[in-house]
């Protein structure tokens, strides 16, 4: 049940793929260069190794659990929990003027994949404070910011989102919570929130919850919702904890997986009203939400990344220990280690470079992010920002849908002993499945890549990014050998694929809705692929330049990259066909609600 | 958590695909026509829907439970077993003269995929007796089948499988279980035998092992494997019971899904040894289990679309029923079911076209069963008997790999409520898990398609389904509209890559056999899309020629049709480039162990 974090592969990510030493040219990241990112990544490693990741079976066989509206967390947790929060993990991509690392969202990505791989229930609440210090620090005021986020990022108090409820799920337009203003400038907020992660437990002395409510005559739907400051003890303007407010955990969900992260119902108000003060301005709640959605979005794709490589390498520990059966040549008279075998190797080579397609795509997407903060010239800010917000939907969507696949190879690599829980491959599945879930279905990210991302600005960050994958196609040229021959075809094939895409979705959002929206979750695995493949190609080729440095380690690079080129690029043009074939409404609509 | 038998999407495949009438004609078989399997179906679908299938969630909350060594199964099992056996339905497919119903396999295969919608965990003892029964009637002797198969047809006894043991799972040449001849023609085995379905119970009186064992100085390997009846209570001459055998269940294990079903450790002799019987000859073991195995990989097979289905007509009640956003097109202003958003029903859409096809092409598998068995024609029985063993392994395989996408889409139609365990659509992502594991794992299925099915032959049985299937991409280029252009198109695709990967198989396999079967499970994939693809076409070739009879039910089969076409027909291509890129080892064994 071990996790070691892979961390020459991450640093080889990060390098280059996501420019971490042109990263760490930006202001304010100067001292961020490799050798940096390296000595926290080793850090990092130790406590998600020692620490975290022998927890993570106690919390999925010993709950989180409930009694008379406490959380006990899973025993082992709440020491961990002062550990990660001692060692400043918290405030890795935080301002320093805050007290965080401030360290760039590249290297933070990598902390939050290991986090994620060693315990996928423990880093949701890290996760969510990390959220609710994003919003502070959007729209929260200098008080609110001074008061609570040093605070949120020691790990003396944690963060929760509190979004959803029973009739508003994805459709945020249906909160019912009230806000009611108290003439002082504080509220009282009543309502009932469902779905709240690590809503309530024992591992800090408070919470602060943000959450959505209406203020009374707010206008309907989604631009009515403002944002609140809950916390679970009111704050004294010292800073030190006042009274119990009034929310409170009546229970939590009995859930697939994540087992040991409470996922709380909250309820706002019952005892005369929960004390909040307002975020930002009135109605513009939603605003500040995306901003910190957008970063749990990415996060929740690391946590894609980070439970494939945790069940890639149980299977490969597995694969190389399990004896059975002769070999298909003939090449040994006696059984040899499953991994001898031809499908499984087929099987662990999927994980394996579906996890390194998506930590890059990851990575990548960070160093976009870092340099539309921090680079000084607006007009390249603007640009890497555009990029980023283009792939933090299929960071989300694609790395979390595969994350269920390669969960479940896992699971078939053990065979019969994957089913017995004791095992431990099946907890990944369970885990897995929530991740194309929560923080927006596969759905809402799709539709996001296609409304906000694609539609906006006329398919123009989708072309640049496909003429950025035409020059790698170009360079693959120049290489000898059938490695990289596979990945040329079939690299160009997919950015063919997505071009295509790209165009029928532009062309034809307008007049055909229901046909480019049937199409939306395909779009995203396609953009997936082709990208993911994109970064695969350019990882081929950076190994090919770097090769005798460490021959075994950059052929394993080629080799992946290969294996990705023929066994998951040519999905791109399955994808295509199945997008562009929903033409007129009548492949996906043609079925009356009736028919099914 | 309701169940409804599909009964007229089941007749529809059993009359327009797998030529239910034609089976009516051939001998012993003169009865089974379309009213009789109707009414049986409709039988079954009563038994199914009203009792079975609200007992599934009952037996995933609490689990049949081990205590010294006896295994009490859920309450309310025993009882529905009871009404199972009363109502003839372990015989439906069993011959007459042991007190069988004598059925098609055909008309059996809807009464287990029903079995299996409504309680997996229930099936499998039925499905294991299923197993016990042919065994014995290919390799008992009269005596042995007199007084034990009656038994098991009438529910009074059940039966189970001993092949695993700790060491031997996949690999049955490592079976180390000891059978030692007590001189008067009886055998005491010693030994241990792991994930024994059903292997202690409480529902019935007597359990009649079939176990794998060695006799003193068998060849070494699967040569030296006989297979033995060892009853857990011994049967007297008249047919009562007599001792306890020395055969104890030491433990059951905690699995991830159907937790209803216990699965045992049994420990043969540990008191003095279990008395048990030579099956048929000594060392012709592994055979007779081979012919079982068919029969429950087949069943397997139809596991995978029970499962597909009922999470299918669960998430589709859900869609109905929850209210969530506005439509994108603009068509209300309020929000709608989510049935009316196009990726849900794009879901829908997929999880209904995979059910549908797996099931036709069961059946389809199931009538050459019937052909093979009941036609007065040697050749033509040969014929049907070569085409029932190319599909066992493709039913087994691909419907139960399928059943996995299938129910994690039921979850995610479900969005945050699928992932809480009330809700119950995640039950089935659990319990469809084990599906592409037990009886053989998906490359064993691949294993055997490429050798036994593909190879031995020279591909001559795959090369007939090609040109069977050529002759409807004809007949589709008769009918008008863009429904039939699409599966035309795909289809032709999709034939072509199988034919292209059956010539790869055949061309390859000595030269480069570490290639061919890195390719087995994709190509297994692939003929089983294609082949459903050919269904798929059949099915809306029929319906256009039935069309007028009821215009909603066959527009509904020829909608499917089409989006199967143009989302998993297209799959095909991308696999055959998987399959064939693997020459010289290179795509999937570059990566030497080492390198994982």
């Amino acid at each position: 049940m071990s996790y070691t974090a892979p961390i020459k592969d991450m640093l080889f990510a990060m390098k280059e793929l996501a420019g971490l030493e042109d990263t760490a040219t930006l202001p304010g990241f100067e001292d961020a260069n490799f050798d940096t990112a390296q000595a926290v990544l080793e850090e990092s490693a130790k406590l998600c190794g020692e620490v975290l990741a022998p927890l993570n079976v106690d919390g999925d066989r010993n709950p989180s659990s409930w009694k008379d509206g406490n959380v006990s967390a899973t025993p082992g947790f709440a020491s961990a929990f002062r550990q990660f929060a001692a060692g400043g993990w918290q405030g890795v991509q935080h301002p320093v003027e805050y007290e965080g690392q401030g360290l760039p969202k590249v290297v933070a990505a990598a902390c939050i994949e290991m986090l994620n791989a060693s315990n996928l229930s423990f880093a949701l609440c890290p996760m969510l404070t990390d959220g609710a210090i994003e919003a502070l620090l959007t729209g929260g005021s200098e008080a609110q910011k001074q008061t609570y986020v040093p605070k949120l990022i020691s790990g003396e108090w944690t963060g929760t989102m509190n979004l959803t409820e029973p009739q508003a799920g994805s459709d945020l337009a249906m909160v019912r919570t009230r806000a009611e203003p108290q003439g002082d400038g504080s509220f009282k907020l009543f309502g009932t929130k469902i779905f709240i992660t690590w809503g309530e437990h024992d591992m800090a002395k408070n919470i602060v919850h943000l959450v959505l409510a209406r203020t009374p005559n707010a206008p309907e739907g989604v631009k009515g919702i403002s944002l609140f400051l809950v916390p679970k003890f009111l704050v004294n303007e010292d800073g030190s904890l006042g009274e119990r407010n009034d929310v409170h955990c009546v229970s939590i969900e009995h859930k697939l997986g994540i087992k040991a992260s409470p996922t709380a119902v909250l309820q706002f108000g019952d005892h005369g009203g929960a004390l909040g003060q307002l975020i930002g301005e009135e109605n513009r709640g939603l605003e500040y939400m995306f901003i910190m959605m957008n970063a749990a979005r990415f996060a929740v794709g690391m946590q894609g990344v980070g439970i494939s490589d945790r069940a890639y390498q149980k299977a490969v520990a597995y694969a190389k220990d399990r004896v059975q059966s002769r070999p298909v040549d003939g090449s040994a008279k006696q059984s040899v280690a499953i991994i001898q075998h031809p499908d499984v190797r087929r099987m662990l080579a999927t994980m394996r470079s579906l996890t390194e397609a998506s930590r890059a795509l990851g990575y990548v997407a960070a160093s976009h992010c870092d340099l539309a903060h921090r680079h000084p010239d607006d007009a390249t800010r603007a640009k890497h920002q555009a990029i980023y917000e283009y792939l933090v939907p299929i960071v989300k969507g694609w790395s979390t849908e595969l994350s269920i696949d390669v969960a479940s190879l896992g699971v078939q690599v053990h065979g019969g002993m994957g089913l017995i829980e004791e095992t431990g491959a099946a907890q990944y599945y369970r885990d897995a499945r929530i991740l194309p879930i929560y923080e927006g279905t596969t759905a809402i990210q799709a539709n996001d890549l296609i409304g906000r991302k694609t539609l906006r600005d006329g398919g123009k960050v989708a072309k640049e990014l496909l003429a950025g994958i035409a020059e790698t196609v170009e360079a693959l040229g120049a290489q000898q050998g059938a490695a990289f021959a596979s990945m040329k075809t079939q690299l160009l094939q997919g950015q063919r694929a997505l071009g295509a895409v790209v165009d029928f979705v532009v062309a034809n959002a307008k007049g055909d809705p229901n046909a480019v929206f049937a199409g939306s979750v395909p779009y995203l695995k396609l953009a997936g692929i082709v990208l993911g493949g994109w970064q695969m190609a350019r990882a081929q080729l950076a190994a090919a330049a770097r090769r005798d440095e460490d021959p075994a380690f950059h052929d394993a690079k080629i080799a992946t990259a290969r294996f990705y080129a023929e066994h998951v690029l040519p999905q791109a043009a399955a994808l295509e066909v199945a997008i562009v074939s929903a033409k007129g409404d009548e492949g996906v609509l043609a079925l009356s609600e009736d028919q099914f």
